[in-house]
């Protein structure tokens, strides 16, 4: 959520002079997006935005997200689209850094979600897995569940100094997990990020999603219970069965989950839970301590963990068959 | 550079209501001012800013300098106009903040001025500070002269760290500047800190002021003094004449000096490098060691001090009579 990257007027005016978007009347460094900059363009055209990719984002993912990115915005999913300069190409180069313009979307991201913004999210993920269904690029979920126990290693001999007993918890949630993850279910394009900060509304209408950064090849059904953790817990950390039956109901409205997927999504939440319990909880001892912004306490998503531990069946989440 | 304080939508919501400034289309923080958080802010009736004040602004100082920027728009010059809510205020609260919504300005700060962008601002500086005349309020300057001796005791026995010999030629320059300052010259409403990041062009032309949070009352050419250490010096530390004298000419016709204020004039220059001097050298001896954005270097303005040692007169600065 920072500027990480300058970028001065006279870089400015070159790039945008390789595009047919009018002249500059302002700019500013905007926090949106933790991986990398962005510089809100107002021109004589409109607004756009942006995007210079900081190291945390490989060079060679680019292609894969930005493609994506058209894809989905030729396939009718509100998304940003990024725009072409006169010589065809959408990545550029300015102050060190790869970059690109995409479109300005219009709506911002609401902090406490209702039933019904929960049900526009599960209709707008089954419209993104379908969209995305032809996408020719594929990439490795870089934070997949083969991944976890080597990233807890990480910090796993500071992990009691969030909690008491999180290390024994997480090792044997990852045992866990080891053996009952599932193999066989259907498999796309996922966005593995769509929280709350990530869908824009206008007038309590989804209006974009953004920030697909973290977009990868994995099961469907395993974006599906991100978003549920993401979205259908209150903030004393229960689980919302309201928000939730209006997510799944909506999701399965567009893409009918298959009997396989439901059986398997309490595992599925669990994984989806632990997976940002690993990386909050990563962050927040690797925390800065004179940090202007406090990372997010990775603890919430142990209450979460816990809730699936409860759950007996899909039933549990509140879908109406 | 940053967003100290997070703003949600449902704060936003309720302060935009207080307004007559149409409903909510997107809002973004932005990288503006180093002392506050700002937010652009899209409408259905336009652009604004809105500002929440942190910590670093006095709450007492806020009425003066919300009034002084509404009296300079007012009064022609080019800067934010505060909004007054429907019930005519300009001081709001939101997110534990007081803060207040101004008008959106066209144009960007330019890195890299050239001539005629300093005789530009010479003319603004100028009618500035004839606007500011008859304003009512006035402020103390929290960084004047008289405060410089115990500012750099906070970090005195540190500084030559940043340079062998600092601390010895800073106690020097104090020594100089207690028997020399001038007493009598003209005082009035300063910016105080009108650096290139302050001042947006448009087209080439000067098109707004922003930042008066160091604004107070002190010598008017003293004013002028932070503005030629601040625009008229190359990347190499050396004077460029061309735009001192373009500056001192153009502020000269709005508002011409007197001759204690040019015979004066480079005992202010030292002052105004030593002022930015000391706090840059405070910031940088306190800047986090893992700081996203590194603080300007202290150096820059020990260059600039040594030029003026090496002045005689303030034909030295290249004032056409």
């Amino acid at each position: 959520m920072a500027v990480y990257t300058k970028v001065n007027d006279e870089d400015l005016s070159v790039l945008i002079k390789l595009y047919d978007i009018g002249s500059l009347l302002a700019y500013k460094g905007i926090a949106e997006g933790v991986e990398n900059t962005n510089y809100l363009l107002q021109t004589t055209s409109g607004r756009f935005i942006l995007t210079l990719y900081e190291k945390r984002v490989a060079f060679e993912d680019l292609p894969f997200f930005l493609q994506l990115i058209e894809h989905l915005s030729k396939n009718g999913i509100p998304c940003p689209i990024p725009v072409h300069s006169l010589n065809g190409s959408i990545l550029q180069d300015i102050s060190g850094r790869k970059a690109a313009i995409f479109s300005f979307l219009d709506g911002f991201s609401i902090s406490n979600p209702k039933i019904d913004h929960c049900r526009q999210v599960g209709q707008a993920l089954a419209e993104l897995h379908l969209a995305a269904n032809n996408f020719k690029l594929s990439r490795r979920n870089s934070l997949g569940q083969g991944t976890w126990r080597s990233f807890f290693n990480k910090f796993r001999a500071r992990s009691d100094l969030i909690s008491e007993g999180l290390s024994t918890l997480i090792d044997l949630e990852l045992n866990y997990l080891d053996i009952e993850w599932p193999l066989q279910l259907p498999q796309g394009i996922i966005h593995a990020d769509l929280f709350p900060d990530n869908v824009f509304f206008q007038n309590d209408r989804l209006s974009g999603l953004i920030d697909f950064y973290f977009a990868c090849n994995d099961m469907l059904a395993y974006d599906l219970a991100i978003c549920i953790n993401a979205w259908c817990f209150r903030s004393d950390f229960s689980f919302d069965p309201h928000k939730s039956s209006a997510l799944l109901d909506a999701y399965n409205d567009i893409r009918p989950m298959s009997e396989n997927e439901k059986n398997a999504f309490p595992i599925l939440a669990r994984g989806a839970a632990l997976r940002f319990l690993l990386t909050r909880a990563y962050d927040w001892l690797n925390r800065p301590s004179n940090a202007l912004v406090s990372p997010h306490n990775p603890l919430d998503y142990l209450h979460r963990l816990k809730f699936h531990h409860s759950v007996h069946s899909f039933a549990d989440y509140g879908y109406h068959e």
